[in-house]
């Protein structure tokens, strides 16, 4: 049994998303489809790469990876099946599966250009539909992404925004707000490890000084925490309560972390 | 494998599509079930038609497709099984099924009437479970839609704001606004080439002239674009923007294309 | 083939939900995955035992019941699997399942120690991914709950408000919010019997006055209405508008059912 995910910017409301899978059964009628999410930001590919990503892994091998998020459709962007040893990537090539990559071993990357893999009119503003859904589907009934198009070796990659590290100090941002309200960031476990071994730290948000990194959504006598979450990216939240709301942050807002 | 479709305007926070769904599986454990949308504005049937026809087609041959946007629940209304050529329709009559239909080789409407294949109790405020529900997991296992009850042939028809059209120039209208913000108007191609072969043309909005009509969401130099997009109407929208809210435009906001 | 029902509070624009499912189908490929709700209020235990008690009936036998809305995650809160006569459930043991188990002859319940049946790593910030998740799977792949850890019988007790009787007078609150703006209180059809058979009775809730209970969500010259809904208790409603924007009502507020 195949299992397809989908993850895109077109939320829910629309019929979009039921064309895709409509057109996902017509061609793989017992295959399995899972949303990852359909509320990426409209155009915003750093965050739809974060989610799939994060999401991504805990499928079982041989999972088709379908992602839109697709601000380039209609124009010159290149279609591509990313075959790596655990996974298939399906969507446009503007850096969405970038992230995802990072842990995987790669196989080959192919553009797709074989018509006969799509829809039989292919629209210029919804290839989610008439390229993507179908591709999928097919490789899902296991079609070799090879035959789909030439190989590729210059995938357009994902620019982070990087942490800075200056006198000790951290300067990191916050990459994205989930739905609790936390903010997480781009500061990973590795980069406070380079701050030193058993160093005490504080950590610098707006006006807020956050004292200690906790391991659980728990402040014990403070306000505001900064923890490891589900992300495995330093976040600050507020127990029980919408942190984004509290602090009126948005993505973007400097997070320092200092060495005391 | 049997397909079971379902547009509602439910919402996803209440229990509603899940017991919708429980009942289905309880009757036909292997259907299969996906949704178009259960975010139709509530009690708006044009919307929810809308997005059932354009979703429908998609899906593979004999695909149940339940629809419920249902206003008249408890009253009068009747309860509908539609047989197509391709697919079935369960839902309430009163016009929802009318746009899917359009594309259609009908062959017979039945009303739902023999509490066999309905929930042991029947409310008066929920038939999406008590009737709906069950009687689509009993089609998609295979029965006719013919014994649920009489056929009747003066099923509710949806009323389309219809196009107008003077003195060369179409007079339209937004019935829908997607998730993008991008707004659809009632305006087709073959009202488009009812102004003329190569015509040249203008769209009005509000205060706004769009000299072209685009084929791929980029404007270049015009702030709003005109295209065909993914319904197959012609549509108002701002690229990488939300229209709706750049024009603070609502459903029923008068369109024009005029001939220069 | 087995049903895995999923309710929570981790919304569906984060990569939460999905890496539940991806997790499950590692496990148990050919689950059938239904989403009951992901909109719980966060941390809203009273919203999410009254979402799930009113889905999980309508699913079939077996179906194993997940439910993660679990503030205290990672503190000393239990981990647990209910066993009942029909249904599976698993999740936090903080009392959400308590309103479920009202309908249900109970077998079993039985605290999560066994490391096996978890991820490799559990977090302390997401066991609906690291525990119930894959303890879900592997029981409706026919594992025994009884060898997941020790049987408990102090499970903790969700606290429901109490419909209050005071000379002739139910006292309840409005305890859920639906999509459609309905006002769901506690008020239960045996508490108006309570009042005594063929009783006149108004329905009072904040300066306004319902003088019967309707049995459909039509007005018949009165703006508010009372009937009992698709939740089985008193709910006040504005027939095709939103009543909790009508009333600008909140949960919490005093619904009073008076015998004239």
């Amino acid at each position: 049994m195949s299992t397809i995910t989908l993850t895109t910017d077109f939320g829910t409301r629309d019929y979009y998303v039921a064309a895709m899978k409509g057109e996902i059964l017509s061609i793989d009628p017992g295959a399995k489809i899972i949303d990852i999410s359909h509320h990426i930001t409209p155009q915003n590919i750093l965050e739809g790469a974060i989610t799939l990503a994060h999401a991504a892994k805990h499928f079982p091998l041989r999972t088709v990876h379908v992602g839109v998020v697709d601000p380039g459709v209609g124009g010159s962007r290149r279609a591509i099946v990313i075959h790596t040893e655990r996974f298939y990537y399906v969507g446009p090539d503007n850096g969405l599966f970038s992230l995802a990559l990072k842990d995987e071993n790669l196989l080959g990357i192919f553009e797709i250009r074989d018509e006969k893999y799509m829809a039989d009119r292919v629209s210029d503003t919804f290839h989610g539909r008439d390229i993507f859904a179908p591709v999928a589907a097919h490789i899902a009934r296991g079609a070799n992404p090879a035959i789909m198009g030439p190989p590729i070796n210059d995938p357009v990659e994902l620019v982070m925004p990087e942490v800075e590290k200056r006198d000790g100090t951290l300067i990191g941002e916050v990459i994205h707000i989930d739905s609790f309200g936390n903010l997480i960031t781009n500061i990973s476990r590795d980069d406070i490890r380079s701050l030193g071994q058993d160093a005490s730290l504080r950590v610098l948000i707006l006006e807020n000084v956050i004292d200690r990194i906790s391991t659980i959504y728990e402040g014990e006598g403070q306000k505001f925490i900064a923890l490891f979450g589900s992300f495995s990216l330093l976040e600050i939240a507020v127990p029980n309560k919408n942190a984004s709301k509290e602090l009126k942050a948005e993505t973007g807002i400097t997070v320092k972390v200092e060495r005391l």
